[in-house]
């Protein structure tokens, strides 16, 4: 049968993580491992109104097919809030809506990816978008990064010596899986590396709202001086992620691009969807909600880190990120954190392994830690469960020596 | 700028006719041109009670991610409805859940083509599927056709003289464009072929349930000998278009491979709306619902058939669909389609020439006229004008000539 399938389906197999994470949906297990915003923060009684209104007003027009684009109100009020929080100058012609950033993440390997061509990323960096643009047959080439982002010497380096460069991809705001933000300093040099050489360039930016010291970035477009950069943004962290509306942020020339590629990919994202996440905008304040995430996540931030503090044995090291919904762990260097993880499920607690986030492997003693889809008492436990289950392991290794 | 791009975007033209059919939105026009069916008839005022349940009973799930392959409930209605209404026998696991069908074709053409890899298809066949496929870099060999459905001779012949058949593409229910549905036999013969050689076929079928003689004709799994046939329905032609929802069904085997492609294309459909259908279906009587869309649908038709007859001048063909939103007008032969819809446009009035459902060109001749979308009052008037504007083209080549 396996002959049948384009050759592309040989780079794409079934994770063994996503099989093994599937029990973490039984009772009294705690998951520290998907990207889930807390949904009891869901604004479902404001939603209820919101879908009732819009059914009111233009029901008929709703739930009918609509243009490629998207919904021109809500372009609008996209480019509004990316201008006033990101410094950016976009006018509605600048956004494609797409049905969640998988989705742009899937249509730029397709627009920009032949076979056997170079992605540049960050090390580590994020697995939907390694499996997006493997489909397309392309090889990564990793940059390392530090604690201020990507090292842009090591950039410059590795742009002198890589053939077929067609695409960066980069998560420059509270990085998943690290929880790592670029310094201003950084975001500047790299985008004069980047002017330089005319390399297209995706600034995937689904956590840079969730900040808890209060400081949005730029985006990287503030210095992007051929339009370089594609800037993708999402309600999924910010308001809800089940209705699946994100949108790419683009020169009017490549949105052109994107539009003829959604047209054949899935025509257009939901048109209900997209009114009724505008309407919420104009009958509610988005921006009051958004502060009460960053809130809310600060204080999981903070209890998930007090928690490590207190409990973790010595020589596991993690990060401390200012925003987002992830923090990375890194135990020593003897450690799997897949065989940690079989512990872990036996023990109903879950994270996901550094592994899938290299995608040219490596990172085995690293994993990521999702903090904002836990109670305080899930938090509790769960590290509790967590820092056992390494303590039982570090024990083991001892015998084992 | 272009070198930068995939060579798949070569392929990928924004269409001349999509940005005609553009001024169609103006005031006083009247469009046979889009595949819409009737907003009048969506169920809008259900559709608020089913959306404030939903939100009531479980609103933080609803908003929240979901599993790549659908929401189980819905996938257990929609196999109940096949097996009844098209004699297959599936079962949950044989559905994946996607974001319209066009999504199902693209996923389609990502799972099985490679490059110069040649599709199979009716000639006509629908554009959206042309596109689709064409995004892989695929050819495409057109099936002659007649009233009954695909020649299942010139199939084995053209079979026995064409390398790299990947995939065959066919639409037996009330086709677009042509509104022609493929008899028992036809069905029968081609799946003998099919499971002679061991071709995967898409049997696209969003307008099976729009029956006029309230016959629906079984599934072409029903002769599936090897688990070749991939079936694709929706809900946006029997419920409503604007909230993306459609499926995939197909072996296990294969919607293992759909759900590894759907997980990295866009993650999953939308949770609210997958919810929001199956509790419509749960709270009312889709089967009502689909007996009133070809009651209206047939009165259209009827209405749209008559007007042709009285004001049509000769020379002028059309098919009479038995279902459908469609019926496919054939000129005579000197007459070419894209003129008419220039003059057409002027007069306010469009249809969509039938080149465009012709992947290797031809068909200069003829267009697609949908009925679905127009009231009593704009069907009169649009065909006054459509016909009014074929006259005085025929006028033209009279004094030409």
């Amino acid at each position: 049968m396996s002959t049948m399938f384009a050759k592309r389906i040989e780079n794409m197999k079934a994770s063994a993580i996503r099989e093994i994470l599937k029990v973490t949906e039984e009772d009294g297990f705690i998951s520290f491992a998907g990207g889930l915003p807390a949904p009891e923060l869901f604004p479902v009684e404001e939603m209820q109104i919101v879908s009732k209104t819009v059914l009111d007003e233009c029901g008929n027009k709703a739930l009918q097919y609509t243009t490629t684009e998207g919904y021109l109100p809500l372009r609008e009020q996209i480019v509004k809030r990316m201008n006033t929080m990101m410094s950016t100058n976009l006018c509605a012609g600048n956004i494609q809506i797409v049905s969640g950033s998988q989705q742009a993440l899937d249509m730029s390997g397709k627009l920009f990816l032949d076979e056997d061509d170079v992605v540049l990323c960050e090390t580590p960096t994020y697995l939907g978008a390694i499996n997006a643009f493997k489909a397309y047959g392309c090889r990564f080439v990793e940059v390392p990064c530090d604690e201020e982002g990507m090292i842009v010497e090591e950039l410059k380096r590795i742009i002198s010596q890589t053939d077929r460069i067609k695409l960066m991809y980069v998560i420059p705001d509270f990085q998943n899986p690290t929880g790592i933000s670029w310094s201003l300093e950084r975001r500047k040099a790299f985008m004069q590396v980047i002017n330089q050489h005319n390399i297209p360039v995706i600034e995937d930016n689904p956590y840079g709202e969730l900040t808890f010291t209060g400081e949005v970035k730029p985006s990287l477009k503030v210095w992007d001086e051929r339009g370089n950069v594609i800037t993708l943004g999402t309600f999924s962290k910010i308001f809800c992620p089940g209705l699946r509306v994100a949108w790419i942020a683009a020169s009017e020339e490549l949105i052109a691009k994107y539009v003829i590629l959604k047209q054949s990919t899935d025509l257009h994202t939901s048109n209900i969807s997209q009114r009724e996440i505008s309407k919420y905008m104009d009958m509610y304040d988005i921006e009051a909600h958004v502060l009460h995430l960053r809130e809310v996540y600060k204080q999981r931030r903070d209890l998930a880190l007090s928690l490590m503090e207190e409990m973790m044995p010595e020589g596991v090291k993690y990060t401390r990120p200012e925003g987002g919904l992830f923090l990375w762990v890194t135990l020593p260097e003897y450690m799997d954190a897949n065989s940690l993880l079989c512990e872990c499920v036996k023990q109903k607690v879950a994270i996901v392994p550094g592994k899938e986030f290299f995608p040219n492997g490596g990172g085995e003693n690293t994993f990521r830690f999702n903090f904002s889809n836990a109670s305080e008492e899930q938090m509790y436990e769960g590290i509790k469960r967590l820092t056992s289950v390494i303590k039982s392991y570090m024990k083991m290794e001892c015998k084992a020596v």
